[in-house]
């Protein structure tokens, strides 16, 4: 029996969710379906335009239209909340043999829910469900919980040229 | 007018490939232009069934349908020069808005071209262009010259577990 292994994308540099949606696009060449779920995030991105449109790829939003500032409202949380709720059926269904939670660390930074719950929920899925984790401060409890962690570490980035956030590429 | 970066996407952990090409997908969902040149690589991968469908894709592969063992032969030397001479023309021609050159790093590490004969084709691009490198052991001069690097640092990998490489994950 196949068994689905879960990884970890974290870290501050460039490359997390792309690494995450670059693996959906090789699992969909491969004939396997992909679930993409997005924590925190609701707002459009230039992706959105593409991978909607891809064979065996479905994509969800669980966030508002803006970051968070400083502290997540009630909203933040019901929706993630909701999100996650999804997300459990969505792992156990077995209907999909990949499922990204992007930014789902940045989620359980904010409390939006606890870490707890995600690797409970983890821990349920349908055994071939691969599942990959993105976002900036995983918690050392999901890290040991992972089969593969990889930290995708700031060597040097433009922003410090003073480059703003570009469409078509940061967005 | 628009300037274009140089990114490099480096390290031992998994990531760097699927990094850009979510990257390739991003900029063709903005509607940029992108030209994905692969060294080194000339086997089948489960993306190809669909990243050469996308629009405003374009994908070459300069290298064998195997992997380098010990050393290059002249074959590999013969085909990615020729692959570093197209992708001269493709960074000059400005028709380009983001240049993926993946595994070039392990190009430059068996010595198919240097990074001397890189960097000038580089610094002669067309302004606008965006240029991706991808692979393990980025050399210290190609890290100088870029404007952001990412190192995709292992922590934890499956392969220790004696998970092969899967069709749609890894391959």
């Amino acid at each position: 029996m196949k068994k689905g292994y879960v990884h970890i994308y974290t870290g501050n540099g460039k490359g997390k969710t792309t690494a995450s949606f670059g693996l959906a696009l090789r699992a969909s060449g491969a004939g396997l379906k992909v679930f993409i779920g997005q924590f925190v995030k609701g707002m459009f991105y230039s992706e959105l335009n593409i991978l909607p449109k891809i064979e065996n790829i479905t994509l969800k939003q669980y966030g508002q239209d803006c970051f968070i500032v400083n502290k997540p409202t009630e909203n933040d949380i019901k929706i993630a909340k909701d999100g996650l709720n999804e997300i459990k059926e969505v792992l156990q269904s077995g209907k999909y043999d990949l499922v990204i939670l992007d930014e789902a660390n940045i989620a359980l930074y904010y409390e939006l829910f606890s870490t707890e719950e995600l690797i409970d929920i983890l821990k349920n899925r349908a055994s071939k469900t691969e599942v990959v984790i993105t976002g900036r401060k995983a918690p050392e409890k999901l890290i040991e919980y992972a089969d593969l962690v990889t930290e995708m570490k700031e060597i040097k980035h433009y922003y410090t040229q003073g480059v703003q956030a570009r469409e078509g590429i940061e967005k």
